[in-house]
């Protein structure tokens, strides 16, 4: 159990090049006051620029994965002046701020679930790259049981899941299994819950003995490339697979195959 | 069995503010003929203002949900001087109006899908926001049968549906069945006939249980940031939030789960 | 098994309206040269053209469906003066105009799967209008094990699968089932492998029964609307929908499914 003094968010290098963040405010749920967002923010920055992290794993301590928004915190800003808009808006937009760097950060980032994850905590999986989750996980965004529909988390839960499972999810605010979230899209995978770690910091693994260069210039355009028009998707495409072909990882991981040998990435 | 005189669309208001619209055409197999689209867009201006409304169920008469457009009446329209083109042109748009305006329509939209809906048909089902089908419905798209491409439906079906399944309904005309339709993303439950209309009227209720507030807020932005650049989407989704979160009904929500107390929406 | 005399890809032009292209450079996985993607282009361009043919099945030849890119070749071109670059800047665009031009091409385009596809041959899959598979097929984007991102790959897959499986099979190059295959949307239907032909052939001329000017029109009209806005989607696709209706084949479908006859296309 973390006391005070034990920070937000903890981070741990692994070997071969994982990274694990995990949101460490167990008796809160694990959610998303101001600052648990600012360490986030803050975590992720230091990632990006750290070239010896390959792959980043996102966890969560206690039974909870996280319970989205403070709902404390807010309430207890309706107590300023301003009714509270000022800290709303900064909240939300931080937020906001922290999924998107998810999404540009150069790394794969995985989601390992190991418990409910609702509203703006269903949203974070939702925007990994990736997401295992234990059987014992769950995921729902109950926004319309408080009055407050899930508004951002549906920006990141519709870009992974199919209009109709995500208005479902949205308008009813109801549970959804771990089962029905791997068959709807919204995770990767579903473990026993002894075995989650483990096949977490496997796929990591697996990811980070590739080429870092490749993965992160892929990562870049999968994304880039999302939502444009065919043609101007396959005009960036192209030349990003022209500088990929160019660079010495694609050089050496090529000749590698050809020649049957394993190959020896730059770092 | 409707005569002469019942409406093309009965309207019926239910207790705790979901009110049901039933394609009320049966000997024609609830075609949409210039007259059904015509009471369809009435029928719902007339909802989208009216407060006291929180879900709309829409449903059908008969076996058959909706045949799509109406043949007979179209080719009654090859006589007209300009062999039809005005009138086609005309259906056409004020079918597109139709579907746009479910889409717009502040309150949530649940089909009741109790048998075949084709063509234009199938269209209103991948259109509403939330569709529950009985195990006897059925889908398709079959308008290369006639030498007349679903291409208005394909709208829908594309924006409902992955691109190859999606692709294999209209290039085929084929027959998907319920459960088919619910692995695909068209239909987001398959209940047994007998319990469908229960069924589909307990989630109507769940949803209108909610903060109306909140779930018509919602319902906009979800198709609002749909189809955004991923910073346009959380820009427009954080300040829906925010502004959500001013609202009364947020604070009695949120007031409510903090208190384990049961909330009183304003109306 | 082909000798220096064959030809890259062999064109079969079968009764019905069906064209079969079969890649057949089975010694080298029919791996996408700069010749072979020339060929295709090549024979693209003619059946573009080719009033005839109604439906174009995509085969291979031997064990497998397509490697991908040709890293041979790739390796051999290390030694130009530029190290490459024109090279692998020519045969990406090359790459990207097949793909476009499969999307593009007036009749629907069928994959027949008879064995492993990996990277653009993964892509090949994604790309084509429907796809039936074998049992014994299997898909990858494996770019990340040789040093190169399955960059242009993941436009064409990011456009049939949802965004979780497709960054699974990108980040992790891991092989997909048949079966896999279909439940995240990259094929439309699996078979045993002795019924391959047999049912791909069955559904190619299920279509290819259907009117051609309908079939053309609606595909084009498919991947014009897909990410338009949807008022702009439903302007375009109504406009397309009178276009249809006006036009003989129409007319003739229309008129003889009222009179419970069977419709004699225009050709």
């Amino acid at each position: 159990m973390p006391d005070g003094t034990a920070p937000l968010l903890q981070r741990q290098d692994c070997e071969g090049g994982v990274t694990r963040l995990t949101l460490n405010r167990p008796d809160s749920r694990n959610s998303l006051s101001f600052a648990m967002l600012g360490a986030l923010r803050h975590g992720l920055e230091e990632i990006a620029q750290d070239p010896r992290i390959c792959v980043l794993v996102l966890a969560a301590a206690g039974p909870v994965f996280c319970a989205g928004h403070d709902l404390r915190e807010i309430t207890a800003h309706r107590n300023d002046e301003d009714a509270g808009r000022a800290f709303f808006d900064a909240a939300m937009h931080r937020c906001a701020e922290v999924m998107q760097a998810i999404t540009a950060l150069p790394q794969p980032v995985i989601a390992e679930v190991q418990g409910v994850a609702t509203a703006a905590g269903c949203q974070l999986v939702a925007t990994c790259d990736l997401a295992v989750a234990s059987e014992a996980a769950r995921f729902c965004t109950p926004g319309v049981d408080i009055g407050l529909f899930c508004s951002t988390p549906a920006v990141a839960l519709s870009r992974a899941v199919a209009a109709k499972p995500a208005m479902e999810m949205l308008l009813t605010g109801a549970m959804v299994s771990a089962a029905e979230a791997q068959r709807i899209g919204l995770v990767n995978r579903v473990v026993p819950a002894a075995e989650l770690s483990e096949a977490t910091m496997a796929l990591a693994r697996h990811i980070a003995d590739r080429s870092a260069h490749a993965v992160q210039l892929g990562k870049a355009a999968f994304y880039r490339q999302r939502g444009l028009p065919l043609a101007e998707a396959y005009a960036h495409c192209a030349a990003v697979m022209t500088d990929n072909l160019m660079a010495t990882d694609a050089e050496e991981g090529i000749g590698a195959f050809l020649g049957k040998r394993k190959p020896v990435w730059g770092r």
